[in-house]
């Protein structure tokens, strides 16, 4: 069987596509009997096609693509949330599969692009939009959804993964190690979608779409970043037996579904632990399978290539056999989302204070009142200039994050105390 | 869409199945529109089928299944290569579906089994019988195929992973780890098929096959068991920054395909190093995709079960697509086997001598005629009565399996080499 691909985006994934079934184009054939022809390719970039050797199908219009009625597949890997919502709905519209990896489209407009698909008897797939090459939409989407999932814990930023594993590893600070990250090209010249979680809170959106049945959408997500971080919580996060991880997290609560991305502190022995550098992982659990985890790379040219070919693959072996659209996710059971101000966990929460008598008692009133439950309080030392500046790293039992919040507000105000440009809270995963 | 399931066999995956479908089957009908009806249940426990409820359906005869017109899916969990055969066979024979977790019975009839429900026009899907409900077989037909896989490093067995970490976090020896295992009722009565490797390799070759495109039989796979670990090898380990798994094996090399089930030190910062206890993960290397692994609970009444109705669920949308038979894999390439004397890995082998000039000198030799490298060797005390024992650990470069057996074998005859019922000798993973 003969299927016509038309890709469009020539960047660090379309090229990496390029690549691959250059390589592997003549294995499927003899495989599986399916011959994937690259028809055309499309981008803003001729130097690309050029680098790829495709001039020769190259094209700057993606129409040429949507409009050719002899493409059967539309690759899409653009990104962002703007032209390339165009190509994909046209495609759909024009009766073309196809096969994405941009998260920040399926996490702001998912429903209305499944139901364009499901509308046209096209398949959507967007394996490559969690975790790069890390099969996770697949088993989510099958396997899986025999239990009740009932957490997801992601790992789903290489950037600011590396970020905090080379902090924690080495004492370099956020500034230091982000310039850093930059100089290796980890990380953007504006990295606010990595640092600040949007990159994670598109994920999680996806992947709690699927395990949860309810559509969850990227603004929907409570979402927090790395900024705040510094080398003295990691450093103290390791004396507790934790290290700190940037984590995309969806639970469901008899009250609901919590879907958030924020730095979290996770036991040493948890296998989300030893997930580091530009790793990805997710952690999933549900009622029957328990805990289950995903490893890999999760971006870089080649892995989220295999991703979006695996997709085109199990998309053209269901075209081979003949299929309509199959069943997917309906997204009917309508959770309701739990408000941030509701979300219960555990905290870790470092001050600064001027060492002086009462301090303590202070802050102590402060956490009663809120009654939020103290577990653990530690005097850590510091190197600052003044001599009668210490550190206290407090541990509380799980509590409302509104009520964290009000006691950080409220032990703010306090004499001696001294904050920084936002007190440091991190979440700790049990 | 209603369909009808029959289940023959309602030991511990068997149960798990029954209670997982009583709790989900309303979800599945409001979330997909797929009503399952365990329509009959078949074991020669009726014991079984009261403590499930299920009395009203049950039956002694498999025949009772295979023969009902009105049943369209049979699930198989009755384990073994006999009886078992004879109900999927004759399942498909009938043009029901089959779903099942034999792993013994796909690693030796696999073939057959596969042609025969090709032949039927009838799905044959097994998730279930490798990694217990860890999603990896549908990985690596879907998504992972767009990648040549080059290697596969599985803890497959979750017995010995469980021997093995409580050997080394607690320095039990073997006979008093399986009585403890026994008695837990991790291992059997007869822990033959766990601490030998029958069922890791049972499960490599069902992976090898899919992976490599090339049929790969239980009988194929070189294979080493546990038997001969004692405690000071999994201290030595730990002393050179190592844990000893038992690692089932599949690489693509130049010469063909190596697919081998033995212990093998796996370096700590490996990502396998840290599944511990009776977990299972599964190490998955591909040429685009780079390193992914898989983790979970290997076993289990709950997971399994999971694993098997989610292949219900996933065969299920395909009929209701209305879809023909999937292509599948081929099993064309024909990748040839390395034969096990050509096997090539670094090995750490442990020899008790007797200290005396010239051990050492004549062990060397023995060492340099087999053309085998050294990379280190290290004298460890040990706490035998001879006060004059001692333990040489060798750490070899690569080496020909065969070359490092004719080594082993030489060195034994030596004078003041004492060994025990064999030698010692753990490949070395890098």
């Amino acid at each position: 069987m003969t299927v016509k691909i038309g890709l469009v985006g020539t960047g660090t994934v379309g090229g990496g596509c390029i690549e691959l079934l250059k390589k592997h184009t003549a294995d499927y054939k003899s495989r599986y009997g399916l011959d994937l022809q690259l028809a055309r390719v499309c981008s803003k970039e001729p130097a690309q096609a050029e680098e790829h050797s495709v001039a020769d199908i190259f094209t700057e219009e993606y129409t040429d693509i949507v409009n050719d009625p002899e493409i059967d597949i539309v690759i899409e890997l653009v990104g962002g949330t703007t032209i390339a919502k165009k190509i994909v709905c046209e495609a759909l519209e024009a009766g073309k599969h196809v096969v994405t990896a941009n998260k920040a489209l399926l996490a702001t407009y998912g429903e209305e692009i499944e139901a364009l698909a499901a509308k046209n008897g096209c398949k959507l797939y967007y394996e490559a939009s969690v975790g790069g090459g890390i099969p996770i939409i697949g088993p989510l989407k099958h396997s899986l959804n025999a239990s009740e999932i009932t957490s997801i814990l992601g790992i789903v930023n290489g950037t600011t993964n590396y970020m905090l594993t080379r902090m924690a590893s080495d004492g370099m600070d956020y500034d230091d190690v982000l310039a850093e990250a930059q100089a290796k090209g980890y990380a953007e010249a504006d990295p606010t979608a990595d640092v600040d979680g949007l990159d994670a809170a598109a994920k999680i959106a996806i992947m709690a779409s699927i395990a949860f049945n309810t559509r969850v959408t990227i603004d929907q997500v409570a979402c927090e970043g790395i900024r705040s971080i510094t080398p003295a919580d990691l450093a103290a996060a390791k004396d507790m037996g934790y290290c700190v991880k940037l984590l995309a997290v969806a639970n469901r609560t008899d009250a609901g579904i919590e879907v958030r991305v924020h730095p979290a502190m996770v036991p040493v022995d948890h296998p989300l632990a030893t997930v580091d550098g530009v790793f990805n992982a997710i952690y999933v659990v549900g009622d029957f399978i328990g805990p289950t985890m995903y490893f890999g790379q999760g971006a870089g040219s080649d892995p989220t290539a295999s991703a979006v070919i695996g997709d085109v693959l199990e998309l053209v072996g269901h075209i081979q056999a003949g299929t309509g659209a199959l069943p997917g996710n309906t997204y009917t059971d309508n959770l309701p989302l739990v408000s941030t101000d509701d979300l219960v966990t555990r905290a870790y929460i470092r001050f600064q204070v001027v060492e002086r008598p009462g301090v303590l008692a202070a802050m102590s009133a402060v956490f009663a009142k809120h009654e939020v439950s103290v577990h653990s309080v530690i005097q850590r030392g510091v190197g600052t200039e003044e001599a009668d500046t210490v550190e206290l790293v407090y541990v509380t039992h799980s509590a409302r994050e509104a009520d964290l919040r009000a006691t950080l507000d409220d032990i703010a105000k306090l004499e001696n105390v001294l904050v920084g440009p936002e007190p440091t809270l991190i979440r700790v995963i049990k």
